[in-house]
């Protein structure tokens, strides 16, 4: 998407670790106009898949989803990464291994809000190593609802969630691929 | 609100202390029509304030922030709870205390990204005892900028919060003033 690609040219930065900060218009101030188009062609990338729910993980994920969302004319679902008192009893859950804490942590949804005929558009901001994914995707096969796809606005290339996601057979859009972050400059994937 | 009325009397739950769960469209589930409505609400009830940022805090008030944002085309800002290495050094900072917890957290928003030529509209879904919003305009006042109003979904009319937030002079609008959860009733007041 070369909107997006430009927008991360512009104004992404890149630190030590291979890190992409984004934090300008995608996961802390956020652009509302960039996310619309966003939105949009995540709508036209999956058009054929009678989407009935998008699902995705607090907190980052919220906004690109619900802009999303009006394109597909369905609600959203956002999975909790902590334990609270308000949530149901009776949840499905999921476990993602973060490697910047080195441990799992649980992530939940309601039983009330995904159902077997569910036909599931997961929706998030980073792919990397495909963790978030992998949990997002257990609580949909709990629910033994219908995983459609993975759409991801930024996935880091040269790292392995990509590949493993696709072996896996899930269909993945990414709406920029970047595939390397060396030698202060952004390459980008032609997909 | 009265659509907003009518889908707290036929959506939301009672729980015992006082509780009362919006899940299914609000903060778990997001019904992203009435969240449209909503926007449009806050747009009407502030229409006269020249807002150029809408600032709220992880997780839940990220959905509303964004599409209500559609409506004032502005960019909207959520304030972090958590200490992430991605986050910048350069913060403000504002302190909230958890009732449920019993103890102070930090939120946090880059100084990159609210000016002292802001004027700002914070957004949340809930209002009790204010603590939040107080965190919030912590962070409005330390960078000089201009708070222009608040606006809430739904207000906990019997706690503290509303007439708190008043009395301190901020142009507080809450789409939906619950006076009581007592007796399996929930009552509203007429706002």
């Amino acid at each position: 998407m070369q909107l997006l690609r430009e927008k991360i040219l512009k104004e992404g930065r890149k630190l030590e670790g291979n890190i992409l900060k984004v934090d300008s218009f995608l996961n802390h101030q956020i652009d509302i106009e960039l996310l619309n188009e966003i939105g949009k062609e995540f709508k036209k990338r999956f058009q054929d898949e009678n989407v009935t729910k998008i699902l995705t993980l607090e907190a980052s994920g919220i906004a690109i989803a619900v802009i999303a969302a009006q394109y597909f004319n369905v609600p959203v679902v956002f999975a909790k990464k902590t334990e609270s008192k308000n949530l149901d009893k009776e949840v499905y859950e999921g476990s993602v291994y973060s490697y910047t804490k080195a441990q799992h942590y649980k992530i939940r949804v309601s039983k009330r809000y995904i159902s077997k005929d569910d036909n599931i558009l997961i929706i998030d901001d980073f792919l990397a190593n495909g963790q978030a994914i992998l949990g997002l995707k257990e609580i949909v096969d709990a629910a033994n609802a219908n995983l459609v796809g993975v759409g991801i606005v930024i996935e880091k290339g040269f790292q392995k969630g990509g590949s493993l996601l696709r072996e896996a057979g899930i269909n993945i859009e990414s709406l920029a691929i970047i595939d390397s972050l060396e030698e202060d400059e952004i390459t980008f994937r032609n997909n």
